[in-house]
């Protein structure tokens, strides 16, 4: 079995305001969009943002709570990025969390929200090598 | 700026019954564990299983709450696994939220709640090619 993960979708409230955080504070393009959804083409998976109510139909489950128990990371290859980038996601329409510093495992980090209160943490880990692909493998 | 995730952390409220849910349903091996956090070295990035309170200290941010405004998709390569895959992940601590249909789009597709609440949708998805690496590319 493939440890595989395709998609992640995050449920939005605003795709414009949503977008706007993505492409302006990241500084990513869609690889497709329509008044719906946006797919962005990330390493190895597509991450989507999906309009209220359209994950919640399609799982045919309601009541899908904010924030969830959960958070994605950015790792950048530089510790003075991480702050840098969270002024850019800051003024993109985030949140700052957790302004940048030192976990107990080492390197750099901080969180910030989006627009709809999912949690980024943008974190400086030399330990995980990026390649040039932006793949990135688990290391001690 | 690399369209790049490094890590999916979800918190979990029992590390074991987490753990038998991917070991043992999706059929994945851990690349480190200890009492607080499992990881799990997925396609390009990392999958991290991190007990209740842990990721709520790291990002200084209390009350994430379940079911989270979001999903994970696990592709397969035919239709057929889509409900065999549901059904051992049901086995494995999981309950089934939509039972295998086929979506507007086209391919085939259920979600089934991991022991904390995360949504995963299974999937069948002609048009979005997975390698042998198991990186996944947008289709339409």
């Amino acid at each position: 079995m493939q440890q595989q993960i395709s998609v992640i979708t995050l449920s939005v409230a605003d795709l414009s305001r949503s977008r706007r955080f993505y492409v302006d504070g990241f500084g990513w393009s869609p690889v497709f969009e329509n008044e719906d959804i946006l797919f962005y083409q990330m390493n190895g998976f597509v991450l989507g943002t999906w309009l209220d109510g359209g994950l919640e139909g399609d799982m045919q489950r309601e009541g899908l709570r904010r924030p969830g128990a959960f958070s994605l990371a950015h790792n950048v290859r530089e510790q003075g990025q991480v702050a840098r980038l969270m002024e850019r996601l800051a003024s993109a329409g985030g949140r700052i969390l957790r302004p940048a510093d030192a976990p107990p495992q080492g390197g750099w980090r901080g969180y910030v929200a989006d627009p709809d209160d999912h949690a980024w943490e943008i974190a400086f880990n030399p330990a995980w090598p990026i390649d040039d692909q932006g793949l990135v493998t688990f290391g001690l």
